[in-house]
């Protein structure tokens, strides 16, 4: 009697294109309403197809993102704007946020601390050998430039970008395995540390530019804002808030117990902001000191587990940051067969140098292939820092040039597509053998 | 032992007060995070407060807005940006939509065609009568003024804003009472009538501006768009959307049932905008044409309620819109006396206006009393109204001065402060004689 098949998924897409055209629609609201739809269904689309393939969501959410990013290369440039709409990045940064959050909520600071040793040597030779490798790199292909901008190839190298990773480990279910802790572990010492290594590099060239030899104190800076902000958000989380939860299940009103734990999210991603870090450090920071017994007094009080109704939120909003992430692949980038060759030497050397750094897991129950595939993807964190070096000028020419740049948003866009199959395949290899 | 009463919530606000001192924060990353966590501390503490008085939270989130949006005559101005802030503008806009679209979930299309008799009789009085008494308060308070100001004054004061009733009988359990489908139904239809009448009394004082008498080809237009948007969106409730549901009832991936649910309802909410309806009409619309029945598939798959997954997110976002009306409330509107009585009159009139629409109830179980309270409150269509006036210019003068303005200011922030605790009362004294 009914016909299913009838009305396919063009229907929907119909209606959002249809709308698109009866109006000039230039209104803030009436973009990110726009923008919202499409990221809802080529999320859907995108990780139904990535499902099938038996991948995890993310990567289908991010080739979508692709797919739609680059219909301008076919003539259809209507969905064009979405790539840089500020609104857009500011909700896809605010997903992110909250992907981490619900990752760090799963794990505790005693299970961190526990693997903290390992963490803390692989985020520390996850620094050193891409740089080693990507200082190399810069010597062999870019004989002609100077040593500094070898040095900052190698910087750009050394950040990981954590959020593909969280949701690939949160897809297979494993966020809470020792492997997905000292991944996540050593990847926010690893955004510690790159950011102190961009901060000494770029140092660096400044003083070079202006005839000086570099002081260490910016860099000295950078470290006690850093370490001062763990440090806080450790006490914070031992002393403060198990009472200011107390309290809380005291008052009345709707969603107390959800609205405050966001607040404190969105507290610790602004200081981590302010202090220089990136929010998601100090979003996955405030995730990792709560604990489910400081939710007691509530649960007393019948409210559900906070997992419950952080995790729609994240639904929602983080397919927003990585369909935006694919959105803004520009695949003309793969056409310059110069770049290909930076682009191909400094994937090689990123991909290795993290491989190197699975050395650094001292216990011997922890698998180092899945912790080495973990650090791979760069993620936005590399376009950040490319970003940095543009702007920076060294003898009249920018440290990090177009061609370079280009290289840096390939690296960015294989080490992101790469990691989502490769990290699925040697987790689950890893289970095998362990069954 | 523990000392829970020695960590009081001024410990949450310190967080914030130290970071916002401690770093610049021009990223539009670090205001938005700023201002949830702003929003959602003074929304929960509000909310508390209210509900320690028996008042519905959204009251205590109005106040708690009102209350930090006006630091600044205490010289306290950090906060000052956020009330103009496009991007928590837009998050608040996304919240009442969202708001809008949980509530007409609630309802299906059957029940609301149950009460439409009543909700259009009720709206087409919500409609005149204000406008009769609006006109009448120009003539009598501004006797210099023209025919067309004393019409603009008549049209501010035909549109009901639904966002604050729909969450007042959301607080109070009430939202699927007849009383309440009769005030959801009439304010849609408000918002449209109100529109036409906007529409015509614009199209009269430009048509007399440029010597012409008007023509009513614009109002045609504009009736002609809303009705096709009604009919479209009825047509694909009952055609389309049961189809497409048990189509993506076989996708696979995480989150299908939420994703694809929240981007119809920014579908309707972006296409209502097109035609330029407020988006929570096409939000309400959407709601209101999903039934349960429809994600029978996705139960049988063993997915929770839509329901469930929905309202963590209104939750973590309704407030930034109610907590945003509060922030915009400018107390000094109140110093000014010649704007006062002006303000007074028409707050009158408005209030007055819509008791008598309440006689448009046919069904005789319904209390009319309800009804008329909850079609109260003007919030920012009314501002848009005056908005829009304060930019027509008729004989060099602008039809809205900025006394008018700020007295249709004042009708705002008293119907829509007035109108929680008035229909608070209303629907307990009901439910009372009821028992």
């Amino acid at each position: 009697m009914t016909r299913p098949r009838r009305l396919p998924w063009t229907a929907v897409l119909g209606v959002a294109a249809l709308a698109l055209l009866t109006g000039a629609g230039s209104e803030a609201v009436s973009h990110v309403l726009l923008a919202l739809l499409l990221v809802l269904v080529s999320a859907n689309l995108g990780g139904d197809l990535a499902m099938r393939l038996r991948q995890p969501p993310v990567l289908g959410e991010l080739l979508a993102g692709v797919v739609v990013g680059n219909l301008g290369l076919v003539g259809f440039e209507a969905f064009e704007w979405i790539a840089h709409d500020e609104m857009v990045n500011v909700l896809a940064e605010v997903g992110v946020v909250l992907l981490l959050f619900e990752v760090g909520l799963e794990s505790t600071l005693g299970q961190m601390a526990r693997v903290g040793g390992s963490a803390f040597v692989v985020a520390t030779l996850g620094v050193v050998a891409p740089m080693a490798l990507g200082v190399g790199v810069g010597a062999w292909l870019l004989p002609d430039e100077s040593f500094y901008v070898h040095l900052f190839l190698g910087a750009i190298l050394c950040a990981t970008s954590v959020g593909i990773t969280a949701r690939v480990l949160q897809d297979l279910g494993a966020s809470q395995t020792p492997e997905a802790r000292v991944i996540l572990g050593a990847a926010v010492i690893d955004d510690v540390l790159g950011l102190v290594v961009l901060a000494a590099v770029a140092g660096v060239i400044e003083a070079a530019n202006a005839g000086q030899s570099a002081g260490a104190g910016p860099i000295v800076v950078i470290v006690a804002k850093t370490l001062g902000f763990l440090v806080a958000a450790g006490l914070v989380g031992v002393f403060v808030v198990p009472r200011v939860l107390r309290r809380a299940a005291r008052l009345r009103g709707t969603g107390v117990m959800l609205g405050l734990t966001l607040a404190f999210c969105f507290a610790m991603s602004f200081a981590a902001l302010q202090v220089g870090l990136a929010p998601i450090v100090g979003a996955f920071a405030a995730g990792l000191v709560l604990e489910h017994a400081h939710y007691q007094p509530f649960h007393d009080n019948g409210e559900r587990q906070i997992e419950e109704l952080i995790h729609p939120i994240v639904q929602f909003l983080a397919p927003v940051f990585f369909v935006l992430m694919g959105f803004k692949v520009d695949l003309r980038a793969f056409a310059d067969t110069s770049v290909l060759a930076l682009a191909a030497a400094l994937t090689v050397a990123g991909i290795v140098g993290k491989q190197v750094c699975s050395l650094g897991v001292l216990d011997k129950t922890i698998r180092r292939l899945p912790v080495g595939v973990g650090m791979i993807p760069r993620g936005e964190v590399g376009l950040i820092f490319a970003d940095v070096g543009a702007k920076l000028v060294f003898q009249g020419h920018p440290v990090v040039d177009s061609g370079t740049f280009s290289a840096v948003v390939i690296v960015v866009i294989v080490t992101t597509l790469v990691t989502p199959p490769a990290l699925t395949l040697v987790m689950r290899k890893g289970a095998q053998a362990a069954a």
